[in-house]
């Protein structure tokens, strides 16, 4: 293990990271549990390639999740060509870890594979159509993305998703060739970190505002919050950071249009390429 | 390590169980990675209680994926209750293991924690009714379970995701108490196979198929599916499995409607939880 997991990685600390005060009770703990919990998000990389065989050893583990009905739905394309990954981040406001990472790759939504089927059998596929396999293809990516990660921070390597991709999705498509009915869900940097990017474990909120027993109880989401609020103000004060409290940052996300970057136009954007989300 | 891990777990051994003959070239290797591709889904499970906290490390392992702009768009809730569990296994068309499994996990989309805030701060979160805004708190609710599959499979617990809690979003809605805006994505089982169910692992399509360069190149789709159909044939043999081909079961999952189990309502069910999917 490398750079990315030099920090403590015994439980208490781990979870001291990823909890700040509210560390909930300890529980079960192995190698595989403390990689995981190291994870952040990394924003800046080195040139440095990546060992031989890394892009397949990611595919295996993102071909090894679950996926809805064994229908696998999703395709990854790999990008390392410099002048492509500009486009990219252009694409995505400009973010330069794209163009500095090693190796891209865009995640896709890819319902055009099964789709073929069904055109070579001459059989309707009266399914396609419906919100729910679309959403059925989108979890199939994610499910698939996320071993992807697992497997490269396991190897030291540092990643972060790109949603932005889903500010021009059909500038996306064409740049990468995609057939009708596929479009990229997201893109993944993936590559050594630079020394500055290493940055530290991002609290979250604390587990009884997220976890229930039995039942949904928003009663004590309040208290939670005010919790949660503080850690993230001393966070954020540490980094420099303008929004202090968690509570201020979802005020600044959700509530200005602004902040989609043109995304509610995805709907749009879907139908053209052959989405109907019935 | 126990009954889930007990089969080979050398390189060569876990590709050829992914990939069949079409094993991709080997890259970097370790715990991890092992872990990952031990993946089956288990449908089957001993009455065995649960070691203390893992219920609550696999939450920490969650909390640790990626999420979008930090809105920690999702909730669990834990159901041990067996009365529950049998009405939950009920609405999934009578899915026996989710009686049998120790811990069932409902996992949430679940916008109204983040939609208080507005409420609270009499601030119109102006983002919030969009296809875009419900797409990121969907993968965000992904992203966190699968880590907290990782970290549970890891520890030799088996664990199956259950779409079918989407055949009745409304009923389950109200057995678990949820509130606007949320609604159960997916559950999932969680507890020890019974040896029975300590299935195969499932071959996936060979990586040429869904991993791509630069572009998308769907030129060698046709050939690569045929290698599959030929591994999913023996697959299918060995377990005495009706449909043949991954051809043949893709037909029989996206043609007729009737696979759907009702799921084409999904988008009027959402909307009468207060989503409205712009």
């Amino acid at each position: 293990m490398d750079s990315l997991t030099r920090t403590p990685t015994s439980k208490d600390a781990a979870l001291r990271q990823r909890y700040g005060a509210a560390v909930p009770p300890a529980g079960p703990w192995n190698e595989v549990i403390a990689s995981l919990l190291q994870h952040r998000s990394v924003r800046g990389y080195k040139p440095d390639p990546l060992p031989a065989g890394t892009l397949e050893t990611m595919m295996a583990a993102a071909a090894s999740a679950a996926t809805s009905s064994n229908m696998q739905w999703w395709s990854a394309i790999a990008v390392t060509d410099p002048a492509k990954k500009k486009v990219l981040a252009e694409i995505a406001g400009n973010q330069k870890h794209i163009e500095q990472c090693p190796l891209f790759i865009a995640w896709v939504v890819d319902m055009s594979r099964n789709q073929t089927i069904g055109d070579e059998l001459k059989t309707e596929f009266a399914t396609m159509p419906w919100l729910e396999t679309w959403l059925c293809a989108c979890m199939d990516v994610s499910l698939a993305a996320q071993n992807a990660v697992v497997a490269a921070e396991s190897l030291g390597l540092g990643t972060v998703y790109i949603g932005a991709m889903r500010n021009d999705p059909l500038r996306v498509h064409e740049l990468l060739g995609l057939p009708q009915q596929s479009f990229v869900l997201f893109g993944l940097c993936v590559g050594y970190a630079t020394e500055k990017a290493v940055g530290e474990v991002k609290p979250r909120l604390p587990q009884s505002a997220v976890l229930h027993h039995e039942r949904y109880d928003a009663s004590r989401q309040a208290a939670e919050r005010q919790k949660y609020d503080e850690e993230m103000t001393q966070f954020s004060a540490r980094h420099e950071l303008a929004a202090g409290t968690w509570t201020a940052r979802v005020k600044n996300r959700l509530a200005p249009m602004a902040s989609m970057n043109g995304r509610e136009r995805l709907r749009g954007f879907l139908k053209t390429l052959g989405f109907e989300l019935r």
